[in-house]
């Protein structure tokens, strides 16, 4: 059966970078279907493509192997590895980028990518994209087991959490991502309606407490600006008007209907966001 | 027989949102190739994004599926269609992005998109490239009929045409495009050379009247400046030289010979053109 | 069996440009894999885009078919071409785009493309890819004879050789290329490491004298910086610490660990610089 290789980078588009990793995977598996999720991760932005991978993986059919490299330590002693769940495999370097997405799946076995057969002849100190993730990829594609790859390990690198604490009536969080409308991607995620209430369960990490509101009565604040009321859809304002709403993959996001949220407020990554949650 | 799906969109790519759209085709027809006309639509450019179609479409081999998603309107009550000719499938949003191309196409018939069990699951209110439009693509490639996506309806939306009018010895235009070397595209197009002489056949706009003339007798005029005479190509012109020629899809346009008209006479889109024909 | 044809232009993909070739391929040669190198070439840089595919190619499955397009004189009597090594294919107007690939490949032939039959009908004065070159490659890759395509020729347009001479103890080169991290490629490859040395052997010029000198002993000077010693990798430099090291495909590289070199420093394609080896 056809395998689909999936790519996450920082390499941008600009360079032949990613044309040469697919070249390399269409001469070890000329089968493979290979997707490019994106390569315009921010560079060496590891978080910002830990949540990239996390809100896209579920998408893809059974059997897909991810390739996510965000990879600011390349030619240093950080290792290389892959994660295998039932459903998934994943090649990356080993500095959490891999580590949201592992956090919510069942995972059945880690291995370090030790065996330079299934390496490219020459390795770079600069490409590994090139050189060993491209390979390993298509090498699984094609049947390598995982077993022949390097031994199986469990003290993989997990980044921090992001920030979302609750305490009181408030919920504090940050930006994550700004998407290329200017839609702003905060790190509250697992938000779900129950009619005109909102209930969030974070997707891996804990919350020892239920929270569950009414979208009319929370009041979001990102610097200096305030917005009330959570929308379920863009259309709920008019045109050029900032709202707040649930984005597609259940995260709190702020955006201007047909506008630009993060050009007009000067908004940046890693931006401090707080949801007053039950307001009158 | 392997079905080709062409997407064309504002999405742009340094988010993971067309990634995901081609893992979902990947779910459900992993038989079909995916191609992408471009991402890079001004975000919510409903005219720019119909004209772009209109200068592709007929590239693409017949039995091609094309989802086109300029969609301000998401989330909103706007339908999504799905458009048949004996040759080609289209589907979008109903805000007029298909029309031009529906225009020059004899249409056996339009579908709204109303059957859900050929949506994802879970269809978000700000994502329907995702939920609603790759998967119907990829049934649509999948041998699904057209009759079980919904009823068929005659009344989809028509945007006005593009400014292109005749009066006495001018035509009158609009920028509709600024290609990547910043070549002007105008809204005039069905031009053919005649020898020496230009004739105009707008491609889905009647004109009451034959328009030929003389290449060298032309004078186009945007903003303060204007230029003498149209050119078959660029290499008629010095480096660095403007010039005013007939684009590959038959537009009339304006570029500078190894250069950036755009930039050097500081255009945008929607500026007026004029064309002076017979001029002596 | 499957061919792929890998594309490389300075076409940008904000316009359909890139996606409509793909799609007079998909119509041809229904089977060929597409591969982007990149689109990201500057425009009508002809030298930038001999490197960028000189860097590439050999990283490729035999078989493949390469299209390159940087095509300034598109339009005027330059001739078009496809060069045919034992391994590859490479189609490319004739405007020494392929030349620094070529002179290191045992060359069997190069073919004028002038049998319209393989075209599409009606061509264009300003987009050959689509017109010209995307058929040529889709028809090779369905199996057309190279014999078929037109006559044999000597002649095609070499590129003068890049700076790179060797005068006493300084190796004089040039910024070839600019990545998306910023970091800078000089004109100077061929370096490999000999344990703690670096022997040069310039890929395809002749170069009448054999340099090699130990890393800790070389200065490079870029501009008014000087930066001593050459590095393994980004690694061995603290972060956000410049560094002067062997780039993944052997050219020397200036880069910030980290960081972003050309910003940094303010560098444009073009600018000179300077290797003093053999210094104490």
């Amino acid at each position: 059966m056809q395998k689909t290789i999936a790519l996450l980078t920082d390499f941008g588009t600009s360079d032949t970078y990613v044309g040469v990793m697919k070249g390399v995977i269409a001469g070890i598996c000329p089968d493979a279907r290979v997707i490019d999720l994106t390569h315009e991760v921010n560079p060496q932005a590891i978080r910002q493509g830990a949540f990239m991978l996390l809100g896209s993986y579920q998408y893809f059919p059974a059997g897909t192997i991810f390739v996510v490299i965000v990879d600011p330590g390349v030619g240093s002693w950080r290792r290389s590895i892959a994660a295998f769940s039932d459903t998934y495999s994943f090649v990356a370097p080993d500095n959490g980028v891999l580590s949201y997405t592992l956090a919510e799946n069942d995972i059945q076995s880690v291995t370090v990518l030790e065996n330079s057969e299934y390496f490219l002849n020459r390795v770079s100190q600069s490409f590994h994209g090139r050189d060993i993730y491209a390979p390993i990829a298509a090498h699984l594609a094609s049947g390598v087991s995982r077993e022949a790859l390097g031994r199986t390990v469990e003290d993989y690198v997990r980044l921090s959490n992001p920030r979302l604490t609750v305490k009181d009536e408030v919920i504090y969080g940050e930006v994550i991502h700004i998407d290329h409308f200017g839609n702003i991607i905060t790190s509250m995620g697992g938000f779900e309606w129950q009619g005109e209430n909102l209930q969030l369960r974070p997707r891996f990490m804990p919350i020892n407490r239920e929270i569950i509101f009414h979208a009319d009565k929370a009041v979001s604040v990102i610097g200096a600006q305030t917005f009330e009321g959570i929308q379920r859809t863009y259309a709920k304002v008019s045109s050029q008007q900032a709202l707040v709403m649930i984005g597609s993959s259940g995260y709190l996001e702020l955006a201007i209907n047909q506008g630009n949220f993060a050009e007009m407020y000067g908004i940046e990554i890693g931006m401090a966001v707080e949801l007053r949650f039950n307001t009158r």
